[in-house]
């Protein structure tokens, strides 16, 4: 006997039962065969590093920049203007406020924090770690950036994020009555894991409501060149707003080339106000010579410039496409009938966001695992991994071939129908 | 008239006024010949980085580590195992507690002591940044050692330094009477600038002298396999010292391949206890997802093995022997017979340290400059880039071509000269 689709939690006890026993002999089948398969991480696949590899043979003899210096050696800590350029009009940062660094901006959003909490930022009165800080976090949200306010004993403030950003009535409550915030982790572009861009009304709240002068937005544009699709946000000018605002120095940009070429051997930038970037090259003087220019290079020479850039990245559109479409499917032919979740088809990023019944996110995700299927843990889209509703499952579909991602996808449908089936029979009983 | 060499401070004054005017007339021609020269800093010459060129085409489309993975993507935090084996031996280093990172060992310091003062290190009931902590500092030192300390607001106390290393009377009353005192830089083969080798003794001290439990030794082995002679140190295990006199925690190592293959483009290593490493590993956990794997590769391929890297540091030898031999020559030449300087002729490392008559240095480089010879800042061996008897100069002879060399240290001696009468004739009006 097949039940009928329905949403489960119309479903009379008896059917619910029904479902639930053809859930369970599901699952049976789906353990037996053995799966190991691996959705956890926001990974480019072997196919889209493919797409780099000229990388691996330059940059080909050359070692110096357009200026003449000999990129081999010391120096040059502000990293290569040529590269500079290319990512300049992407983040709307002039060149000249937008250093190439080195591996990672995780490292450098890292070391922000850090070189605060030692020092404080300019129109700050105190070094942030003289006192207890706290930081705005949009949930669901991006764990690495919790997990640096986590390591540094910064107190983690959930904001509900909205289809157009955080939700600015809340900040602007928060931020009038808690002057220990200093700090607000933003994904502006195809948030992680929501997939939402900010709109450029809550773009100018969160550079003009009243806050500390040495509040900051940590604006981590992490996915700004990385469309699925043709409908593109209208960039926005952080700086250029956050100046009128009167609040020039709040925005804090980051991003890099992890998802553009290699997340193991990258470029990241920072862009800022002057007076930013002045003090992050007064703190960098003491902790570094200059980044690797010679792979800033091999940049120049594989992206060349910003249209060049814009192609490369739609060769990432074409291999990711097909596989956040997967996704999509995969959840109307399984979870929809049943009312079982409710996600996004984001235009960018990386990622999809997917709800569950509250109280089943962790049982879905254990059971998926039980079964071969490692899905990003359930709550570690929230500070200090708690998702109050657990709820709120992050799925990262880039890096298993689409082959291996449909059969993941499938087999975490029926985990999840699972747990809400289980968890709907224990509220009646 | 040509005055005869003596020591000029043996000179009556008449002698004295007859060399004074000689070395000035000298010092105007000098001018007069509009050099542009540059002995600053400790960059490897042009031709030494050529010595590496076959990085500018590697890993020529290799991207799998011996164990197969794929170093293009994230992950591999501690560095490639191939390449953390090859300077494990001359860093007496297990290949388990050393980590092959990013570009320079100066951020890595950095980020080591930045890290100690925010979350303390193993065995310290409290971060260094709760409290006023200081730093020993061996004199003469490297300055970029002491900007860290400086820009943290470290209080940095100098120790006298002997041709075996550091003086551990000195030291030992400075422990047991300031216990503010955390850390201490060390570069224990061919300090920069003196040149000195650490001997077993001093090390053994240092590692057992009573101390803080969270005192610890920046061992910084910059230049542990870049001889310039046949005569080379027996290698120290700092770790079994340390461990055999109950300390096993003091000392973190230090090292990079900047001086080895790219200053612009290397690799950095940390080696320490298995609690220290861990610590550190727990701390990078939330600052990166892995170093520049592929630059790693690179100099696996490069160097193969300990024995390449051997050959390949001989290659810098023969470069590099020369410069060294023509600060000799010229210092032998120029100074000596006035008894102007007295310098150390060291058998490895990058730079020669110059002891002028006291009062005069500031003075000299001040005269060469002028005459557009760019010689390292005087004072800038010690902290606060104060030197009590302004006597110190720090020779870098490595980056300019030979030719080049000789005509900077034979202006750098007339300067020298020039500001010793001129000093001694004002002693005695």
């Amino acid at each position: 006997m097949t039940t009928a689709p329905a949403p489960l939690a119309d479903l009379d006890t008896e059917a619910l039962r029904a479902a639930h026993a053809e859930f369970a002999r599901a699952y049976d089948e789906l353990k037996a065969s053995g799966l190991a398969l691996d959705i956890t991480r926001g990974k480019p696949s072997a196919e889209q590093l493919d797409l780099s590899n000229d990388l691996l043979h330059l940059p080909d003899g050359a070692y110096r920049d357009a200026a003449g210096t000999d990129l081999r050696n010391y120096g040059g800590p502000n990293g290569l203007p040529e590269l500079r350029a290319i990512f300049a009009d992407a983040l709307r940062v002039p060149v000249a406020q937008l250093l190439a660094l080195g591996n990672s901006s995780l490292t450098v959003m890292h070391d922000t924090v850090a070189q605060a909490l030692l020092h404080g930022v300019p129109g700050g009165e105190l070094p942030w770690g003289h006192q207890s800080i706290s930081f705005l976090c949009p949930v669901p949200g991006y764990d690495r950036h919790f997990t640096i306010c986590e390591r540094f004993g910064i107190r983690m403030i959930a904001v509900p994020m909205n289809d157009d950003g955080p939700d600015i009535a809340t900040i602007e409550t928060l931020l009038a009555t808690d002057d220990s915030i200093k700090g607000m982790w933003c994904v502006p572009v195809y948030s992680n894991p929501s997939g939402a861009v900010y709109s450029e009304e809550v773009a100018r709240a969160l550079v003009s409501l009243p806050a500390a002068a040495d509040f900051r937005l940590f604006w981590d544009n992490a996915y700004v060149v990385h469309h699925l699709s043709d409908e593109r946000p209208e960039p926005i000018d952080i700086l250029a707003l956050a100046a009128e605002a009167g609040n020039p120095d709040r925005p804090l940009i980051f991003a890099s080339t992890s998802k553009v070429t290699f997340p193991g051997a990258g470029v990241a930038f920072i862009g800022a106000s002057e007076a930013n970037i002045a003090w992050f090259q007064r703190n960098s003087a003491a902790q570094s010579i200059g980044p690797d220019k010679l792979n800033q290079l091999r940049h120049v020479q594989l992206l060349r410039d910003q249209d060049g850039l814009a192609a490369h990245m739609e060769k990432h559109r074409a291999i990711l496409e097909p596989k956040f479409a997967a996704v999509d499917e995969a959840f109307r032919a399984r979870l929809e009938p049943w009312g079982a979740g409710a996600w996004n088809a984001p235009h960018g990023g990386y990622f999809v966001s997917l709800d569950v019944l509250d109280g089943c996110a962790k049982r879905a995700v254990q059971l998926a695992k039980e079964a071969g299927i490692a899905v990003t843990p359930a709550g570690a889209t929230f500070p200090y991994g708690e998702d109050p509703r657990d709820a709120n499952i992050r799925i990262a579909p880039t890096f298993p071939p689409l082959a291996e991602l449909r059969t993941a996808l499938d087999g975490l449908c029926t985990a999840i129908l699972l747990a809400e089936t289980e968890a709907l029979l224990a509220e009646r009983n």
